[in-house]
């Protein structure tokens, strides 16, 4: 399961070559290319989330480089579903060609269209539903209904002439889902009857033994939750999470409770998901904001954003007091999500923010609030064993979690040497039903700061930790270059380091000493100088302080 | 139970005043003092490991201000166990003042003292153990088994003429310890009939339901996952967890293994404690490191630290192929410990790492391997109903866990007015078993950074951040102060803020331009110049990149 770096041999005509660009080694950008005869299809194409060891990074995106010279070729994008993941970088990517077709699913295409109306971008549009075959180029497509935490998901079905593949974007097989759209296991019949030559499913939740709770045992805990509520209750839940929603709504009706919507995405998402029918608003339950404020503490439910600890989001502007609604004893906080890893810290500094101001914070450790939209192992067991692929490459996870995919996979009977768990950028090569890995591309992080895209790099990242860890010292002197002696400065300037900045009083002589040495023994140039300087400064502090900041000295010729 | 920032009246005699220094609304840097009669008894003094968003500390110690000027007025330091968070602090207080007596068993004294050599201090100390009874000046203190995740641990009760405390330590009630020492509840029981007036529990666990299962669990899960292992064993656990090491080293013999330990605190720890007989070290399954590579794989059992990730640590360096073990196919790793929350990242990192280079990596996720040290709070509802407390202050937890402790103690029967979840620096005055708020004392973090201590602050720490996020950009100009112009620069340098430093050439003209209008507009002093150096790059850079770098003009008299 190796996959060194090699550049792949030219692609023959008739074979499918298949590059993930995303969401190999990694919880986002989920986006994969499929090559055959000339034309290029793209399933998904969505963001990751920075992690700490990233900072100051909006965006992550997947690196367009394999096909930035080929849009021409690119006969259309497939949408699994409308999670930011797989979407994402829509944007990102129109901005390159504007006018590559979507493929998607009613709201799915909704979702992505309030996205890029924020970008000024109207996109070409296909729309497609379970059941549905349509050609594009030498690629034949079956949509696949599919359940997941949004609705309207699907997988994608590809035809092609060297061999049939099965995309599932994300699932699980929820049994008893709330909007009765199961994941077709009939259709997942068929098509392994008919022959599935590469499988590439889903491993979020491959190293969870079991199987993924049902949906509806959510509602009555909630029900429950909000009929003990003596004062207010809010809900925090992913903005796009239309059946956690549906069931705070059914909830709050139940007891005579309002419902306010509250964060932007949260209200543009349901409106949405309403006026397409996914979202069933009992006559009444909703009200603005602003005039839920009026109504009696025990009449109101807020559904908010923010349940990941997010800083600017309602829920933490509101352990902060930051916000119109001032959280108070008798309050009840629901956080009906999963906690995703490297947001504990915020999400428990929300949690003793909100129980300080006297709240009741119920959540996944305390309360039966939330269950994953991803199958777990136990269902991954079930899919295998129905399409019975002849190659197995695990998408959606870190490498952990491929690998405990690859493992299922195995025990039901995949040859392991047919498993390819795999980097961003590896290239697998399909002809006559076999699989190999034919490359691997050396593919980037692309970094979303500001407005800029793609000019923060991993060397800035790296600073950036320097920065954050140590602070940093510049040291600026003009300097006549023959002497070496001062003419301006040295002029010293520090932050994160430390707050008495007569601290320096002390390298200042060394600094000068040191300058003139260098030029006592020939050095005539301004990075000699600097260089001077560095070591110097470095040494002091290195051996007064035991502290590595950054140093950057500017030398100038006086 | 709010509690506002305000000063204590002066301290009369015959009461007692308890402030909690640090472990109020933190897990770490646990210490509390004791005062009655002009004579304080200190109870813990550990550190606190700072978190992401404290970037580059190395530890985080209490603020010793409210007994800096108080040092001879000390009677002692109960130490209740020798975990870092307890004892971590010891060094820092005993600079101030070297001969304060140390007061605590065998082997808390024992890793202590280990500590201090490498700060070349020789402490006074004073050993006691179980049943043991002590008086420190106003202070009689009777010594009390407790069972924690470390041997040999202890509850203290203190006797004043003002009522009787009990602080537990760090404590659970594992009923089939290994070691056979469990939480002595009989002498619960009998200071309860006495008459408990204040009680300090450890709340950790507070928030988990149930009961923390059995360490003895674990043992039969090590010897299988050993048993099945085809190559080497790597077990990484806290380098003090005595039990935890007792059952690798059984495991091991059981399948024919030796055991190497690895890492200086893991030799240095478990040497001690074979030497106090607190490990039974079995004869000849010990084997030096470098040694142990001889042996066939399947013969050895390494036993590390770095189970929360730590980069410098054993395991991320073999993660990362930085380590003479070269972790391969076959290998199998064994996390013997708890995910504390925030390292979620860095372990994840470390699996991912692993996994990669073909280990099976076995963790509290997928196998029982863990338990943890702390009561949970069916064992806390046993220790309220046998003590029957007057007065609770929880202690040892965020405040969502000392807010669930409190409500423990209210479900047993103690009056709600009687339970105090405060922070660090509440003043708690207990004088005829009557315990109310005396004041709040503003106590700060003292972080501990290279060989500096307290010299970073909080100002720093916020400089940090804005740097990790964003970099800096700094602007040197010498000017002429009458006219605003500049004789050398402006002289552009950044970091973490763009790779091209040829951006900064679009903004020079305009700095330049800026100084000329301030001086035209009677501007002559070097501070007013540089706000306009600042402002004038803030603009652009907010406009053109819409990013925040922090910005450092430096204007100097030409």
């Amino acid at each position: 399961m190796a996959t060194p770096v090699f550049a792949p041999a030219p692609l023959e005509p008739g074979t499918l070559r298949v590059i993930p660009l995303g969401g190999l080694g990694e919880i986002g950008r989920n986006m994969t290319i499929f090559e055959i005869d000339g034309k290029i299809l793209i399933v998904d194409a969505g963001v990751l989330f920075p992690e700490e060891h990233q900072p100051g990074v909006d965006l992550i995106l997947p690196d367009f480089a394999p096909i930035r010279s080929r849009l021409d070729d690119i006969v259309g994008v497939v949408l699994t579903h409308g999670h930011e993941d797989h979407i994402g970088a829509v944007p990102y990517l129109l901005k390159l060609k504007q006018d590559i077709p979507l493929i998607g699913s009613t709201l799915t295409l909704a979702l992505v269209e309030a996205k890029l109306k924020e970008h000024r971008i109207t996109p070409y549009t296909l729309t497609v539903r379970e059941g549905q075959h349509e050609n594009l180029g030498p690629f034949e497509l079956e949509f696949v209904a599919v359940n997941h935490s949004i609705p309207d998901a699907l997988a994608v079905a590809i035809r092609t002439t060297a061999g049939t593949v099965l995309h599932t974007g994300d699932f699980k097989m929820d049994q008893l889902p709330l909007d009765d759209r199961i994941t077709d296991l009939r259709a997942f019949a068929r098509l392994g009857e008919q022959g599935v030559d590469l499988f590439l499913p889903d491993s979020t939740n491959a190293d969870v033994p079991g199987f993924t709770p049902l949906e509806r045992d959510i509602g009555p805990v909630l029900e429950s939750v909000i009929a003990k509520a003596p004062r207010r209750v809010i809900v925090a839940s992913f903005s796009s999470h239309v059946h956690r929603v549906q069931q705070v709504l059914d909830a709050a009706v139940a007891n005579g409770r309002r419902v306010a919507l509250m964060g932007r995405s949260m209200v543009r998402n349901m409106t949405i998901a309403e006026q397409l029918g996914f979202l069933r608003v009992p006559e009444g339950v909703l009200i603005d904001a602003k005039k839920a404020a009026d109504l009696p503490d025990d009449r109101i439910v807020y559904m908010s954003t923010g349940s990941q600890g997010e800083p600017m989001a309602v829920l933490a502007r509101m352990a902060n007091l930051e916000h119109q609604i001032e959280i108070g004893e008798g309050d009840t906080i629901i956080l009906a999500s999963s906690l995703i890893p490297g947001n504990e810290n915020a999400v428990y500094r929300v949690i003793n923010g909100l129980t300080k101001l006297g709240a009741r914070v119920v959540h996944k450790a305390n309360a039966k609030v939330h269950v994953s939209g991803h199958a777990a192992a136990g269902e991954l067991l079930y899919c295998y064993n129905i399409l019975k692929p002849r190659n197995v490459l695990p998408v959606h996870g870190e490498y952990r979690h491929l690998t405990a995919n690859a493992a299922l996979a195995i025990e039901t009977g995949v040859p392991a040497e047919n498993t390819f768990v795999g980097e961003d950028g590896m290239v697998l090569d399909l002809r006559d039903g076999v699989a190999r890995v034919a490359g691997q591309l050396d593919l980037g992080h692309v970094y979303v700061d500001g407005s800029s895209v793609g000019e923060i790099t991993d060397a800035d990242l790296k600073d950036r930790r320097i920065l954050a860890e140590e602070g940093f010292i510049s040291i600026f002197i003009a300097v006549d270059m023959q002497t070496g002696r001062p003419i301006v400065g040295p002029e010293i300037q520090s932050r994160g380091f430390a707050e008495d900045e007569s601290v320096f009083d002390a390298v200042k002589p060394q600094i000068i000493k040191a300058l003139g040495e260098a030029a006592a023994n020939g050095t005539r140039d301004q990075h000699a100088y600097s260089q001077v300087v560095r070591r110097t400064v470095g040494r002091w502090v290195n051996t007064q302080h035991r502290r590595r900041p950054m140093i950057v000295p500017v030398v100038i010729e006086a």
